[in-house]
């Protein structure tokens, strides 16, 4: 660990709450997020790839922000581009003071033949640790993270104490580090607070993570896309408006046609609130939402939906529900093969084998269990080029 | 008409686009807005009470904003406070230089027991003559004009032209100097438009209108809510976030308690996108926002609740539609004497007589007929005070 003169005090830089996400839309960059405490530290970040002795450089920036009487750490986010797929890279931050090495694995390039392995995690909270403890210990762990909301759970505490942003942060970090987590905003991230003066929503999450919303044409971080291997994923906002003519209604409309499933044949969306839910808590919060895109979903086969937000887990059959008119009293869900499966999962899993056009594995483990026990398993097969039943209940 | 100095050229400073508002909770309180062109101007309103001698000011602030290639003139926004209830007060703007005076009238003490008549409108766009002039040829001309969204249509024209909000302000100046228009924004105020650039919505609304948000305690310009005589009336935002937990949703739950029914027994709701919409035309679009707050809009009594959006008229009887829990099939608008009337009104009408806690009038005036003729009316009957069925078809 090194020190820095500044101002005439001797200063220990600590960088820390390291966190990468996807930086574009094709998966040849990666942003990379960490805080400074007490001095700003250097905004580069260095990289290399594995077995490769040339070293390359990436400048981001830093700010701070203040919520009631909180005030940040220097928060770095810088982009790394034009990397390569396929490949791991090696990256420093706090370059020339408290210098910090990790590691990550770009994907293959999109393809529908490239295996790919995605764990789904949300709702951590401050017990994160026996769920992410179960997750590292799973022998087919994901390769990146699907993180569909509730980070810290701030807004439960006093003035929404933002010390617990860091502490989250800072804990995460042995994944988060390591691999790309795909940001989802929950309702614990809209961190509105009047009482105190804080009306802005999502000022923490906004400042302390990114997301490659603009690649993808979006003009919000809260929803976006992004290819990863076979997969493309929509991440949607549950919290922002979406009513037509919104912008996320917009940018919604126009991003299905850009789907290629020749190009990617798995087509994932992330939300927090979820559609269907049997669950009494939070019953039926996502109906505001699912009766405004729910038939694009199934138009567009839609493979899976993940949400988070009901702290229980549940898997639905593919059915639908939008033949209603308000007067015709059609309103029952119908087993329906051209629309997802609904996952809730407030709770971790994993999405694998999606290395064929047709097959995906899925599954999901009981933090109770304490090993690699599935849970909940199903085959699940591709809407568009193999559109039989898979979600039968006896997983088929 | 004055000129004025400024860096050695000779400048007409225009006083223009004047329009009131509500500018509290309670009707004691007015926000004067308007717009200079070329110079900013004094951003005071002289005001004084008919028959007084006492001539008061009160200062305001401008600013101006750009949208793309166009570049906005002063506008400037006066709140003038402390007013006397049941009072013509006089006001002038372009003080010291093209100063052009008008008047308003304040309304009586909120209560039970005193007249008050609003008249409706929306969706005017550039085409609004003929409804203002009907509706100022209205022997019953409202006191106070509820505007229920989509102003001047700019965003139909190439780049959203913004001259297209000044012309609109221009011409409507003959009634929105002398009545405050109570604003609702509709889709037309969004004013999304990231192929140029513009991203935020909003944007030109929300530097040329004010509405008085902070006094009902919320956090944005878009949802509020007055008093105004024997009327409390809560205004919606179709287009911003209104699901469970957002600022909006909160706010809203809040807010019906505060509403006490034996100071203003009328509570009236104002929103764009209809909840009840039998028209082909924009079919559905407000079932995302009626999913999430219809229990709160029966179980409070609300007694009517007016819409634009679709550019017809329409009322609909005391109905709800709240039973549904996604399995139970049971989804059609059944009769609900605690329902609010709907009423659509992309035209002009008038809510009259608010004088008694147990009637009201309510009259809808076809621009066609040219004259004060009734296409629609009802005696509304109070949902508290005297909640018998007041909604058959047959005007009972
Ligand atoms: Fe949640
Ligand atoms: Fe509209």
């Amino acid at each position: 660990m090194h020190g820095r003169q500044e101002t005439g005090v001797f200063i220990w830089v600590f960088n820390e709450k390291v966190h990468i996400t996807q930086g574009d839309l094709e998966g040849k960059a990666v942003i990379v997020s960490w805080v400074t405490q007490k001095a700003r530290g250097s905004n580069t970040v260095l990289y290399w790839k594995e077995h490769s002795c040339e070293m390359l450089k990436a400048h981001g920036k830093s700010k701070t922000y203040k919520f009631y009487n909180y005030t940040s750490g220097h928060i770095h986010h810088c982009t790394i581009k034009n990397l390569e797929y396929d490949t791991k890279y090696y990256y420093m931050v706090g370059v020339g003071q408290t210098e910090r090495k990790f590691w990550f694995l770009t994907p293959p390039k999109p393809g529908p033949d490239v295996p790919y392995t995605f764990g789904v995690n949300g709702d951590l909270g401050q017990s994160f640790d026996l769920t992410l403890t179960h997750y590292e210990n799973n022998p087919l762990k994901g390769q990146t993270i699907l993180f569909v909301g509730d980070f810290s759970y701030a807004d439960t505490y006093p003035n929404h104490d933002n010390n617990r942003w860091d502490t989250w942060g800072r804990f995460v970090e042995r994944s988060t580090a390591y691999q790309p987590w795909i940001w989802t905003v929950g309702n614990h991230e809209l961190d509105f607070a009047p009482q105190i003066g804080e009306t802005k929503p999502f000022k923490p999450f906004k400042h302390r993570y990114c997301t490659p919303h603009r690649s993808s044409g979006s003009t919000e971080p809260f929803w976006y896309s992004i290819k990863r291997g076979p997969a493309y994923i929509i991440v949607l906002a549950s919290y922002s408006a979406y009513c037509k003519y919104t912008p996320q209604y917009m940018w919604l409309e126009q991003e299905f046609p850009k789907v290629n499933r020749t190009e990617t044949p798995w087509l994932i969306v992330l939300m927090h609130s979820p559609w269907y839910n049997s669950y009494d808590y939070h019953y039926m919060e996502g109906e505001t939402m699912r009766v405004m895109y729910e038939p694009w979903f199934v138009k567009n086969k839609v493979d899976a939906v993940f949400a988070g937000h009901v702290h229980g887990y549940e898997r639905s059959e593919r059915i639908s529900n939008f033949a209603y008119n308000v007067v015709n009293g059609i309103c029952r869900p119908v087993k329906d093969l051209s629309a997802p499966v609904y996952i809730t999962i407030g709770d971790g899993g994993n999405l694998e084998g999606l290395s064929t056009m047709t097959h995906a594995y899925y599954g999901w483990h009981r933090n109770q269990d304490g090993y690699a026990v599935d849970g909940d398993t199903m085959w699940l097969f591709n809407r568009i080029w193999n559109p039989i039943d898979d979600s039968s209940d006896d997983d088929s």
